[in-house]
C-alpha cells in the first residue's frame, strides 16, 4: 500500500513542512521506499515531480523539501508497490488532460479483479491498477459530459458514482484535482485537517521539526491538509468515514451533493477545526 | 523565438554536459529567460521538469544539471516569449498520452493565423501557438490511427503531411517523441550532430566546460544530439535543411520514408560525423 498526500487552500501555499513529514516516511521512518511523486498546480498549469527512488534519499524530493513551490492544490504519493513494477511509469501521481485543463491522480489501495474496458481516449501506460482506475473515471466523464467541463454539483455526483464502481474491487482511496478542486475519496483510511486563524505550532510526528503558521500566515489564510495518517502529533485530525467523496476548494469542504453530508460525523463539517 | 535541445541514445545517457551550455542561453549568455523545461523518458515513463523562472537563474535546472538522468529520448525548450504570457501552463516541453504512450512536444518559431478546429480529444490548457500545434498533430494522429501506433513509416508520412500543413502558418522547428523515436522537424533554423567511437572531447561554447567522451563512453555508444544552435565550438554541427524532417532512434537517423534522404546532403546520412 502507499501514502497520500495533498493540500488545498485559499491562498498560494508551499508545502515544504508537511512534505518533511512525509518525505521521511518514504524508506526512513516508514516502509513506502518503492518510489515517490509531487505535482503543483499553478495557474493553469502542473508540475510534476517523480522519482523511482526512495523519497527519503531522492535527490529531488531534497530539492522539492527546500525550494518553496507555491500552490493552490497539491497532491503527493509515496508508494509500496503492490501491482506494477517499481518503474518511472508506475510511479503516481498521474497526469492526463480533459476538458483543456489538466487532472492529477494517486491512489492508495489495490483493486483485485479489475479489468476496465477502455474505449482509447485515455490508456495507461504503465501496468498498474491505479492508473486504470485514473483513465477509467476519466472514460466515464469524458463520455458523460462530452461538451466541456460541467457544474461541480454533476461532476462530484459522477466522481462519486464511479468512485463505488471502481471501489468494489477493493481499497480505492484517491485523491484527484484538475487544479481547481482536490477530491478526496475515503474508501479505507484518510485524514484531514484545516488550518485556519488563530494559527498555532505543529510539530511533525516522523521528523522533530516544529513550525509556528503563525509567523507564517495572514488571518485570512485557510489550509486543508489531506493524508493516509496524521502527519503532525499535536493537532487534530478528522478521520474521513469509509466511502465518503469529499470536495476541498480554497481551503475548505464544498457541500456539492448528499454525499457530503456525513450523518453523524461533525468532523466532515467546513470549518471544523 | 525559443530554442530546443533534444537527445537520443542507443544506451541510456546523461545529458548534464550538453545541458550546462544550454541552460546559460536562458537568460546568461542569451535572452532566453521566459521559462525552460526538460522531459527524459525511461522505459516507458517520462519526467518533466518545467520552470517558468530562468533556467540560468533556476533552482530546478541547477538539479538537472548536477543530478545525471539516464535517458534514451530527452527534449529541453527555453523559452522567449512570442505568444502566450510567462506562466507554467505556457512552458513547454508539453505532455499528452496517445496510444498508451506519453509524447512530449517541444517548439521554436511563431504562427500565425493559426486556429486549428480541436474535436476536443486534445485541448490546450495554456494559450500558446505551440500547444495548439501539439494538439492539433496529436488528434490528426489519433484520427487517423484510431486502432493504436501505425508501422513506423505511415507515422511518419503522416507527421511530415502535418509538418508541412502547420509550417505554412509561420517557423514550426519542433522535437517530438514517444520514447521510441525522436522526431526532429526543421523549418527554419535546427542543428544535429552524432557522436560515435572514436570518442573525442568537446567544449561548449557557452561555457567554458570541456569533457572527455572516451573516458565516459564505450565502443557501442552513439548518442544523437539536436539543438538549435551548436552547442559546442569545437566540433562538426550538421544544419538539417529547411524543410526537413529526421527520425532518430538509438542515435542514428532511421531512413522511414522519401523525406529523410535529403538530396544532396550528406550530412544527413547516419553515421556521418
Amino acid at each position: 500500500m502507499c501514502q497520500l498526500l495533498g493540500m488545498n487552500c485559499n491562498v498560494p501555499t508551499d508545502i515544504c513542512f508537511s512534505f518533511a513529514g512525509f518525505q521521511a516516511r518514504g524508506g526512513a521512518t516508514d516502509v513506502h521506499a518503492d518510489g515517490w511523486g509531487i505535482a503543483f498546480f499553478e495557474g493553469r498549469g502542473v508540475r510534476v515531480f517523480l522519482d523511482p527512488q526512495p523519497s527519503a534519499s531522492s535527490p529531488v524530493a531534497e530539492l522539492v523539501r527546500s525550494y518553496p513551490i507555491r500552490s493552490l492544490n497539491v497532491i503527493a504519493h509515496i508508494r509500496k508497490a503492490t501491482q506494477g513494477q517499481v518503474t518511472l511509469d508506475n510511479t503516481h501521481p498521474f497526469q492526463r488532460e480533459l476538458w483543456g485543463s489538466y487532472w492529477i491522480f494517486a491512489h492508495n489501495g489495490n483493486l483485485l479483479d479489475y479489468a476496465p474496458h477502455f474505449d482509447g481516449r485515455f490508456l495507461p501506460v504503465g501496468s498498474t491498477d491505479s492508473e486504470s482506475a485514473f483513465c477509467d473515471l476519466l472514460q466515464h466523464l469524458a463520455a458523460e459530459f462530452p461538451d466541456g467541463p460541467p457544474p461541480a454539483e454533476a461532476l462530484f455526483a459522477a466522481l462519486r458514482r464511479l468512485a463505488i464502481r471502481i471501489g468494489a474491487h477493493g481499497p480505492f482511496n484517491f485523491l484527484l484535482s484538475n487544479g481547481e478542486y482536490l477530491f478526496a475519496h475515503c474508501s479505507t483510511k484518510l485524514t484531514y485537517i484545516i488550518r485556519q486563524a488563530p494559527f498555532a505550532t505543529a510539530h511533525l510526528s516522523d521528523q522533530d521539526l516544529s513550525v509556528d503558521f503563525s509567523r507564517l500566515t495572514t488571518p485570512a489564510d485557510r489550509v486543508a491538509v489531506i493524508a493516509t495518517a496524521p502527519l503532525t502529533d499535536n493537532e487534530v485530525w478528522h478521520a474521513i468515514p469509509p466511502g465518503t467523496l469529499l470536495a476541498f476548494r480554497h481551503g475548505a469542504i464544498e457541500t456539492l451533493g448528499e454525499a457530503t453530508t456525513i450523518a453523524g460525523n461533525p468532523a466532515a463539517g467546513a470549518g471544523s477545526v
